[in-house]
């Protein structure tokens, strides 16, 4: 559903081309202070018109509705609302007949029957991560530890001197490139994380799945971990580097989760996102009115990578999680 | 926490050297014939013995106590119970100060204040996925589609003809191997998967970080796909090859799943299994008590592969995962 | 918290005085036709104006944000928002020393650590029964049976012949009345309501309750079922009067649900509100700065009787209720 | 549905006649003492052989299968079960086709498609409340305040003087009571409950009625409040008595709760219960099979006035109740 988490909840509504886009978040702590200067850095990290990133621009400005008061969280739920305005809806209006490869044209249609927004996506557009942004940064206000996400490879290549060149080379074949975010969590206590189905790994793949594109996630040694033997991927305890009390593993293999509880250690994961699926070539798929194969070219202007966009929604769906893990914690 | 879903239910109680584990399952539809006897096959899959497991066996009999009358279910919950048996609880005593590297030991005891029962990793044992594959055998009853997982490697082999040799060296070594379980579900209808934060892969990923020892889920191409472009990785739209109405992926490089949502083709995910934590070579821990690094050799009798034992409990949480889809679904 | 409900789930958010307030509905089916013209009847129910109410009026003007197109559902959640007008904030100044009686601004302050919006009343303001109605409009098209509520008693008097004389020497005195409610839901099937907790009556009350100034809710005979013999509250199954299948109790005592489950029969609930605290008179309270009893003089002008507006209000929830139970039906 | 509560989670599993009752409550807090013989004294108070109860008395004898080790809570689940002894199954063979008046036989075999188990009532059973009141025992230890609940009134009348008399005078008559049981929770502390729909009044009436036989619940002055002014009604704060700061209200007809929000104040709630719907006097009701009104016997030996034993029992529910929202205030 629309919503996430016990104490801490998120809930997400709008469509790419409806009037607007928008997030309730309940159980925020009061006498924050917040404003809606607060959530334009992390907006920013999301925002195109950088290399790689689609040239069409949207204003994204919050507009906080509910829940503050004189500059400070009052107790009540936030909701924060976006005007959509940068669209083009004549663009999308063949889709409901000939849906785009990659996309959640089809499965939205078959879902709802026909009657769901096909403009942008609707629901199901990337624009919905706009929303998730802004409850990130009350999230981060609220959770313990310091989370960074960052993109740590393009199409496989991890050097990032290469990447400028590859994402031209793309734009240039009318292609796109996919890339890899590793999130990375210090500063976090010994202890958060609940037996047995809300394990640390569980909510955090499950808040980082609802974020379009995403085909995967690891944490720590990850795959890798299936092909190492017990002894190579053991991690014994040690001291705290800093004379804390208590123990910490010495390679963090585990990415700072033992049975799914974290260990004090940083919590480190690797989320994949495929290539973006809107690309410039004329591509196959089938016209559901004819039942034929048609040859598509998808209309309008787009990502070469959107992954590039990616880390500050990472960022923010995993302080989700843990605000809401610490709000539970007793 | 230790329940999961919304509508179909599962909740799990117990630990490894108590007098009991356990499953509750609210929202099972009433008659649907169900005995005792119904669990053994699934159990047996999960049960030690074969070659790369450990020869310490349990009686692994399910008793219900609930939710059952005259051979059907009744629509109330059903609750499963398994006695623990043969236990040698004196074995883990010293874990309280000498926590094992790998394991739940030191987490359990910060997380509960040293309450937490440390015998045989207490409520983070494994033995927890027993009643985990009972609520599994009652899911199937109850969800659409048709649920298969199998290890496809070990070690990072995934030639077949190499295991038996690979676990025999390993074992010799007293040293773990981890491995990879793949897992396909045929004949689910398009539409299941609920936006923006139940998509199918989130509930999955969800319900598969539960599985002590999980460190990685990827759907379809996975963490390839990160390295494709788009052009090699979308999936031209074509018509089914049993003449039904409708369209599918013709690749299903996103593993049965677009925008969150079942797509009809086949739903298929990897997971990855660390090795074993408990190795039968000694190993460097810290004594909590006087901070020092000592050497531990982890008692008892263990799997060289627990990998070898988790597909069936990979296709429960999967089974479950989907009941509640279909059970939620308007 | 402020949601509510399983599958279909409704959220309530702003404060009386700032921007907006406003509801977000998930699971609300796609393809029901809905547009802002459509709660307009049963926001003109809730309204003031009429005697005995204030004739402060808003402009209660719906705009519907998310989940609707081309004149229906979208399956996406439906997001109304009402902006905020008429407000006077400067009458609140005082309220953050001087606590109305009977208002929550005491509690609000506590719970909140003072951060509260204290104008109107805040998040606790009768003004979040606007989007609670708007929900009403939504569930009413997708639940089961036929719901209609209306006030049976004003200040202890069930004849209606004498309410504006009551409501008009109320008036006059400065002073307040309350009043019952008595809802009534015809055609609901048999077999609605979960045991153990989810009883057809746990979920109204729960629901019942979120409305302010609701001290009481019987069902059926109600606090005289406790003074009646067993005799007397049986209640024989008969042969339903439609000549349809099944039995229905014959004298419906219980309220339409035996055992927390619909049994075919009308369900019948009163709930009981007190009298409007605002009232025109002088009155005692605590000025919390001084510690010691002053007089207040509560400021805008008020309902005589509230209750004259929350049968529009009892519906919604009532119907909120029924369209989540009818939506997790196995 | 069987679970109640976000963080103090409790879950009822059983039937009247199947081998075992159980609960299982996640959530509890590691560390606290619990052996078995803690649920002795209110398993006591909710046991029948009193006057005026069922002469039947079953063993209740609790058995606690996990959470617990070497004394203590260890922070997973708690699981108590008990076994079902004292049963006479023969006597329910006849409930199918015709169903006990009052009783929620119909109603079970409608909503479970005739799988509903029918024996004493089987998951709809008064016995189930014998599992709540242990996850009420557990409850009162982690819940704040001191809660007390004593029945008020048997047939309407409050003078227990006369209560022998009027009890032995119904069970010569082979007819039954209803009562009226009142909860007063002193202690806790302002700001508990929560807007806009887990106000305190909702939760604790959700909990209240999933007890078998609750016609009605009020709050305070309750029904009253609908019939007095709001001059009579309101309520001004005062310095609070044991000269803390702060301030409570004078009257506490507002029951302990302002805006869904506890005062400070005592928690004050009238329960009605009906009287006990099985009695020895022949009755009519429908008999399914040939659609013929017929008299009926119902057999076995039943409490002549079941609200005798439910004091414990709502002691038990607001327990959980008050566990829960303390454990989620932030």
């Amino acid at each position: 559903m629309n919503t996430f988490g016990r104490v801490f909840k998120v809930g997400i509504f709008g469509e790419s081309h409806g009037p607007a886009v928008g997030v309730v978040i309940d159980g925020v702590k009061a006498g924050l202070p917040l404003c809606e200067e607060d959530f334009m850095s992390d907006i920013l990290r999301r925002k195109s018109g950088a290399r790689g990133t689609t040239p069409r621009t949207e204003s994204d400005e919050p507009r906080i509705i509910s829940g503050v008061h004189d500059g400070h969280t009052t107790g009540a739920p936030v909701a924060v609302i976006f005007q959509n305005g940068n669209t083009r809806s004549g663009d999308y209006e063949s889709i409901r007949d000939i849906p785009r490869p990659g996309h959640a044209d089809y499965v939205a249609s078959v879902k709802w029957n026909g009657f769901n927004d096909p403009r942008g996506g609707g629901h199901f557009s990337g624009r919905l991560t706009l929303p998730l942004v802004a409850a990130g940064v009350i999230a981060k206000k609220m959770c313990p530890g310091r989370i960074e996400a960052s993109l740590v490879e393009i199409g496989g290549e991890p050097d990032r001197s290469r990447w400028d060149a590859m994402l031209d080379g793309a734009s240039r074949e009318g292609d796109s490139l996919g890339g890899i975010v590793e999130c990375r969590v210090e500063g976090l206590p010994a202890g958060l994380g609940e037996p047995f189905f809300d394990s640390v790994e569980s909510l955090l793949s499950h808040a980082v799945f609802s974020i379009p594109g995403v085909r995967g996630i690891e944490f720590g040694d990850g795959f890798s971990a299936a092909r190492m033997t017990g002894s190579q991927h053991n991690d014994p305890f040690v001291r705290p580097e800093d004379g804390k009390a208590g123990a910490v593993p010495s390679k963090n293999g585990a990415g700072g989760v033992n049975g799914g509880i974290t260990s004090g250690a940083p919590v480190v994961f690797r989320v994949a996102f495929k290539p973006t699926s809107s690309i410039a070539r004329a591509q196959q798929t089938l016209d559901l009115s004819s039942g034929e194969t048609v040859t598509l070219n998808v209309p309008g202007r787009h990502d070469v990578c959107f992954a590039l966009r990616t880390p500050v929604v990472v960022e923010a769906v995993t302080a989700i999680v843990l605000a809401d893990l610490a709000a539970c914690r007793k």
